[in-house]
């Protein structure tokens, strides 16, 4: 339901326009050196304001309410959480009558009995994605912490966007950890730039391809079956709003592909030689850096007219969704697709 | 870790060559008619045999040892066994010395120590899919009776293969359950024959693509953010060894539409007028067929010979995987896809 | 670990002196009306004040800050949260050298490293029965209403003291919901009163017995084994601090019993004719109302000076714990009692 | 509902006349040896045979299904099932009419709408306790590999009757592992013989009460409120069919005591002097012994006859159980009590 995590678990509440949101971390190590200001650099990422994104940028800063005591953590359960400030209601209203196709206007108001808080999307708003990126800022604290007490090296997890309107602009990837800066801004192609400004003038949103990569893991985290890797992961990642698509190393080409392509031939350090399986085999790591590509679908709010049905009169009728809304969201998804990922694999290093 | 569901859960064990491998199913609800009878067709349908497929035919007769009384679901733990019979350990004690390449040999020795049972991929083997299918055939049967109870319709979830060796031969799908027959034998298209035949000329294997339907099915299920149906239905399907990806929808094709495109708007019924989302908005079943799409790798056993470390030579060696295997093992797995897929909605609709 | 129930879920959060503390109530229901009005009683009668209570009396005002819409919850996960205002910090730090008697001083610095929060026991604290208390209420309503939606009903959950000191002033108990008024203030007997005055005297503690009834419950909730009524409440009532033994109906006499005087004979209506079982049979609730005691310690905070170690001088000293501490801590919680019964009733009961 | 534990998981399947019973344990460490002749000492503690028991000896040998390779844990899920075989069927028909006093048969039927296997009492059986303890077999060995590992030491944990039918023959316990022999058999006090004769002659059942101490535990297992060491264990105690009460330490007796008394002062090892809690302070070991005891009710079985209701007939009506039924089965359960005790413990230190 609204928690994620077997040892390391993280539950997430709130809605946009009420009073706090947040998120309580259990089973976060004690000692772990942890303020204020370390979520700093991550909810920055997440920010609005980019060309592309929504001009409603929010005061978001962090308020530590439990399990940190002079600058460590205490063991005990960390909570989280963030005021809302900068809202909007009345823009809202409307989708009662209308709502709004691709989003969860309709079925959260079916599976709540009409009872849910439509201001912003309530709990459904894409603002939640703040507190899960303050809970991976904690996530990626233990996995680094790991490495010190079992020696067991996970680097930095990095994504970026490779793919914007179906334009690829990434470069090969090497297996590095300085090949893997973020782009998605600057890095960006002309093409794909192109390719943006062509739906902000449009009024309408385009989607984008996330790849993220954990380039160093120790072999033997995961699960066979129920709690592979790959299961894991992808199910922090589907908790995304608006991803359609999630594949592993060689992906979907792999179903393309002969055995003797794709097989990864293991290495005198036993690890894969390449690395078409992303890092996992039989559900366990294999050594070799886990990558993964993730598709995000493009902004459903556009200002551009839709028709769709009206609850109120009866009939098809014409939207156009009003107010502040990013063109293309999933260029602030890399740092919640890293979130989600420390998240994942805290998880599952708690468990071994 | 080894077992699946909140509510509705589902815990597998045993070993390829061990004495039984098996699943418990705990949440049934009581009352359902079930027999040794009923898991027929979908084990059969999961066997090998055809070309393409190992000739290894296993005794798969299910055994119903608690829950069932007098032909009806007790409430009690369901538990399913299997014996095994027809196995030929010593094909596979080289694999110490030479982890096969794409398998689990080298990660599962890692994770335990060294004290996995390595006889046919021990826990890992695929196998172990069989219990899962039987498990698969309870939740259909869930799902047919949550119909009745709640006036929750769950029509029958139907997978098929759609594409093999990169040759796609799904017909545009209608939303219809009368397209959804399954295909694979005698719906292959002849050039997919010809790419799968010519991979076993060659000793080598082939991947392909499932397709997987649940044609209808209620609005408002499934849960925002954590438990999100693509979250739950793709953690159960990473389950199944070899999956590299999985999408739902236009999946990956999504990313490069813009939100005019790819939106569905809804319809008087309150249903989508077109399925891009592939079923779901924010996590919540929206009423459209859920739709997925599943990469399988090719079997990553092959008699053509692969370059990989010899861990007793301590150099690089050459490795031929003897034995039985099936050349795609891709064509035994949509009943899986099915099962998993049962199995992930009779939970979610538990919870509800 | 900080999260109990399968469905329906309760977390909390906070450390004594830090800013906040609260409890997040994951699968309540949509559409109960709920306002910060309605914790007042309960959060009352948790309280101190009276005669044998601490006179820290703080600002228990409760705020919703998630889950809650123009009166009602929303399904989405629900959020309480009160401010800590009133706390003396300073009292607390004689404690890292002198552990106190029969607290967590100890225990949680070596599970946390030395980490963990001190002031005021932190998240150890007592203070923490507050949001647990705010959960009850939440958890009352949702068992009120799943009368209505199940026809089961489970009519008011009632606690009171029956003994203090040793002196038990319980009457008989009547199977009427008018015998259970709540008692331990006007309704204590005078010899426990004598005993509570003594001990308010001597500096000293003194430990009660709480008597829980749940006067109307249908049959068939629980589950065999694991989860058993008895399981699930005892599981929730040893996590309120300070309980030393929980005993459903006859209790500890039923081990000096026979099975022809223990044995509840079954009536006409299919409920038990007398209610030596507690309203339990294998797990499962068999339509008698559930009875339960629960025996509590005296307060260890006591200012009557006691011998333990110090461990700055590296000898056994004299320790007397100032500061504000209830005599009979006892006496604030049957409310407490209540809310986790209310809690584990309402999770078998989603459960079902 | 069928499993317990978060990291080391039990779950039990099985009805008493079905076809196998049997336990699924996850989260077993590989490495660990263990071979079927483990089991016997405990499985034989359990068995009935000795005055005051049923004359049923059934045929109890464990069968390791999975999960154990060339004689140690491997890591996967381990798998133990025992043959159902001196079965009698036919006693049990005439319960659907006149349900027993003091057993599920009527809860049972309500829970599972009369679908339940009424056999033996079915999966309600005392039956299930067998796989329970092959569960704790395996749990004792974790508990011994992790005292290896972690330097954790939890020495033997021992169980045993100290009063039959309300005669208390404990002599005072001293904290050795010396004073903690069995008894029950021989080291029964001539009264308790006497008051247990005089039962079985009246062709009626008495009650008895089992003290369980872990001698030797680490200071810090343990979760603050939800998951303290009472819950867990108490959980699972609560678990064992028959059970009325618990508890820890000076128990019922606390809530009669002073703080001054109850205390337990620290001395210099940072172990309790004294052990009125019961070896846990806030939830969290403390370093004393583990302490607690249990109430088991009379045998609900007796051939005594007892007035019930006939719903066949819808008038009351005299029921005599025939069959073969112990007289005092707590005279069993000790082995029971060690085996939830070892495995509440192991998933406590796994979670550690």
């Amino acid at each position: 339901m609204n928690t994620f995590g077997r040892k390391f678990k993280v539950s997430i509440f709130g809605e946009s326009h009420g009073a706090l949101i947040g998120v309580i971390l259990d089973g976060v190590p004690a000692g772990l050196e942890l303020s204020e200001q370390d979520f700093e650099q991550d909810i920055q990422r997440r920010k609005s304001g980019a060309r592309g994104t929504t001009p409603r940028v929010e005061e978001d800063a962090p308020h530590i309410v439990s399990g940190v005591f002079e600058g460590h953590t205490t063991g005990a359960p960390l909570t989280i959480v963030f005021r809302n400030t900068n809202t909007h209601s009345s823009d809202y209203e409307q989708f009662a009558a209308m709502p709004r196709p691709g989003h969860a206007d309709l079925t959260a108001a079916v599976k709540w009995d009409d009872c849910q808080d439509p201001r912003g999307s309530g709990h459904f708003s894409g603002r939640l994605t703040l507190p899960i990126v303050a809970a991976g800022v904690v996530a990626k604290k233990v996995l680094a912490d790991a490495t010190i007490l079992d020696d067991a090296p996970v680097s930095e997890i990095a994504a970026r966007i490779v793919e914007i309107g179906g334009v690829d602009f990434s470069t090969s990837l090497e297996m590095t950890k300085g090949a893997l800066e973020m782009t998605g801004g600057p890095g960006m192609s002309e093409e794909a730039q192109k390719v943006l400004d062509q739906a902000i003038k449009d009024g309408d949103s385009i989607g984008a391809v996330v790849e993220c990569v954990v380039p160093e893991i120790d072999l033997g985290y995961g699960e066979p079956f129920w709690d592979s890797v790959e299961s894991v992961i992808s199910h922090a990642i589907f908790s995304i709003p608006g991803v359609r698509g999630i594949e592993f190393g060689d992906g979907f080409n792999a179903a393309a592909m002969r055995g003797s392509e794709h097989n990864d031939p293991i290495g005198p350090d036993g690890r894969p030689l390449k690395n078409g399986a992303g890092g996992v085999n039989g559900g366990i790591t294999n050594g070799a850096p886990i990558v993964f590509r993730v598709a995000f679908k493009p902004t459903s709010s556009i200002s551009r007219p839709q028709q769709t049905f009206n609850f109120q009169t009866g009939e098809m009728d014409t939207l156009s969704v009003k107010g502040r809304h990013d063109v293309c969201f999933a260029l602030r998804t890399p740092v919640i697709v890293e979130a989600m990922t420390a998240i994942a694999l805290a998880d599952l290093i708690a468990l071994k």
